[in-house]
Formats: structure tokens, sequence, C-alpha cells
């Protein structure tokens, strides 16, 4: 078990979406905050991590459990760890709870740390991750696999100004964004996704277009983010049917 | 002059862009919960606006004034107040302070209040009002004036599922952002906006596309948000050149 830090977050309007429920990309993003706060707090922020290893950060999938959505002014309480990590793999959770303490969504995410110079994967230095009193394993938790879409329906999207961030490439919400909205208005009005997995495999550059191709067999939709002639996201989303729909 | 209110706020990664500056889109949008917040602690949530008055808050047009932007992890101190109101307008400010007191920004928001029902503007009711201490004016401070654009460049696009909001419509933030959009990559790298004037004309529904018209003329863009044959969103932005560049 390592160390857990927690923070309070009531959802505010620009988060939510038309079902008044958090957009789960956003949401992601703003638990990578999170968790850069218990980093700082712990002598480790990004900048520490740069400047005295030549590091950056790297998150590769993400596992999602949604028992419940957070919605517009709920307050929950989000509490993350960095549970453990082997070689070249951190696991990190974040468990989001409400007021009266149920679970309503957990978060497994796999991070690695790259050289900034050459951008390849490192071993993850021990006396990096020793504040977080993670576990050392040498199991490696893969993450989940995704097979090959054989005949999706595509959707074609301009990459605009506002979706690349500081680090030069489309930033990592916009690409369940895509994926989200490559499926029906009227199947995400009447479903709630209850298990999602998500894998990111290659950055997009600035400018040109990309693909977000989707699959939806049995309530189960499998999604590819394309570009420039390869792969460069994957997710799987669970859907059940909102209750009275 | 009206009751201050004031809070404290860090730049978070997902609110800033390529270049570690906010996104004013979004921003405006964190800056109309803050004003949410002395509402509810005034006894004058949307809530309670709705439930006693059957009212709703509709911002119609904004003005910025644009020294510095803030920056990705600074931290600012946001005072806002609701300055005077007349018959139909209520004005309110915001302005945005470093930590050493500089002034950042400043923005003027025009809101009316609409009939729930019929999505008719009404008179402010004076004790809806009362509490935020505004001074009464007579006079309507007009918000600038739009030419219309003769010759502009012009770029599509399809409403997705996350631009729309709670209130079943395109949210106000995704205007401005198309707006920006419709500038070209380079030119955004290389200028800065120091005056942002913005209308919002008419709301945009669900489903179907919009085009996003631009002119630049002397480093100021004039836009135009086009959909279903009419106009529903104008902005004039006045750009200047980055420092060594």
């Amino acid at each position: 078990m390592g160390l857990q830090y927690e923070e309070q977050f009531t959802i505010p309007f620009a988060l939510t979406d038309v079902k008044q429920e958090i957009i789960i990309s956003q949401f992601l993003s703003y638990c990578l905050g999170l968790s850069g706060r218990q980093s700082e707090s712990l002598g480790r922020g990004d900048l520490d991590v740069f400047e005295h290893y030549g590091l950056v950060w790297v998150v590769t999938d993400y596992e999602l459990n949604i028992f419940r959505l957070p919605t517009y002014n709920e307050t929950v309480r989000i509490v993350t760890e960095a549970v453990s990590y082997n070689k070249f793999f951190c696991y990190r959770m974040f468990y989001v709870y409400d007021q009266v303490g149920n679970l309503l969504m957990d978060i497994l995410s796999y991070f690695v740390l790259i050289d900034f110079k050459d951008r390849k994967v490192v071993p993850v230095p021990d006396d990096l991750i020793a504040p977080y009193q993670s576990e050392k394993v040498k199991k490696i938790q893969r993450a989940p696999r995704y097979h090959v879409l054989e005949n999706p329906d595509s959707k074609d999207y301009r990459i605009r100004y506002f979706d690349i961030d500081m680090n030069g490439h489309v930033n990592n919400s916009k690409y369940l964004e895509w994926m989200y909205d490559a499926l029906d208005y009227e199947f995400l009005l009447n479903h709630r996704p209850n298990h999602i997995q998500l894998k990111y495999v290659k950055e997009v550059s600035p400018g040109g277009m990309i693909s977000s191709k989707v699959e939806l067999h049995d309530g189960n939709s499998q999604h590819e983010i394309w570009s420039d002639g390869s792969v460069h996201a994957q997710a799987i989303i669970k859907w059940e049917k909102r209750d009275g729909q």
C-alpha cells in the first residue's frame, strides 16, 4: 500500500455534460492534477522530476469502474494512492466517494517515466518513487488487450487549436471525447458507461485530421483513434441502459 | 458600487493552451461559476432564482481588457462585483490580479433575466437584486456594435456531443473556441489578444453544423458564428504581436 492523499471536489458546470454528469475525459485530467498535488507535497512535482532526473511522467492506460457518475454541484471525496510499481510501470488508483461514503468510481492508471531527450521509457528510479511508499513488485500487471476493429463506423475530425496542450501534442482528454462523439447522440443520452478501458498508443501532432472509429456489439463499444495511417488510442466501453429507458 | 466577492484560483493544466496561458473561453465559464458562488452566499443561487422567480440568468455580452494572460500553475485573485443595473440589464465586473497586485485582466459582463417558460427577457425585480447592493441606473450601457462581415474566411464545424450543456444547447464557451480556431495556427502562436468583445445572439441546438467566419484587418479579427442561416454569436478581437516575434 502507498501513502494516500485526498481532496474534496465540487463538480463545476464546465465539467458536466447535457445529462448533468461529469465529462469523464475532463475528470481524468482533473485527477491527474490532483495526483500532481500529492507529488508536490512529497517533493516530487513534475518540475522536480524533470530537473533532477530529466524524466517526464506519461499515462499509458486507464481502467475505470463506474457505479454512478458524479453530478453537477455534487461534492465528492477523491482519494489517490500510488499503489505499486515494477521495473517500468507505476500503478496508481483513484477512488471517488460521495458525501456518505459510497464508492462512485475507481480508476486504475498506468504510468511510465520517459527520458525527456529521446522520449524512451526508462526504469523507475527507486529513490524517485520512495516518498510514495509504493510496493515494489516483480509481476508486471498487463493492461487489457484490444482486438483490431474489422468493420467500424468512422467519423473524421480536424485537429483544432485548443486540442493542443503545452506539450505540443493533442491533449489526452481529447481522445475519449472523439470516441464518445463517434456514437449516436440518442445512444449517449440513453446509456451510461459502467466500465472503460483506455490505451494511449502514440501522440497526435498539431494540424491534420484524425478518424474516430467504433464498433458497437451487445452494448459494448470498441474504439480506435487513427492518424497518419496508424492507431493512436484504443478503448472499450461497457454501457448499460439508463433506468426507466 | 456593489458588494465585492473574491477567490484565489490556481490555473490548472486543463485550462491552459499550447502557450501555457489560460484558455479564455473556459476561464469565462470559471468566472461564471465564481459569480454563482457569490450569489449562493447571498441567498440568490440559480436554484433560488428559478424556484422563487421562475427566472434564469443569461449572459448577452462580454468586454475584456487583457494586460497579461494568467499562466499554468499561477495563482490569481479574482474579484467580482455586480456593479449596476437598469430595467433589463445587469452589469458585472471581474478583475483578475496576480500575487503582487497587478491587474492582469478586467471583464465586463452583461446579464439579463429570462422567463424560464417563454424564454423572454423580463425586467429585473428589485428584491432579487437587492442583496448585491448594485447601483440602480437609468442609463442603458449599450454593448458594442458589430458591422456585418463582407468577405470572410469560413470553417465548418459539426456540433459534438460534449458541445451541449445541461441546458440542452451548445455551451457558450464553444463559440469563442470556434472563433479562435478559424484563425491560422501560426497567427495564434505569434499573437496575443489585448481586447475582446463578444456577443451571444442566439442559442445553437444539438445536431447539425455551424460555420465560424472571420475577417482579419490591421491586427483585428472580427468573427461571426452562423447556424441555420443566421448569426448566433459575434466578436471582435484586437491582437498584438508577441515580444520577440
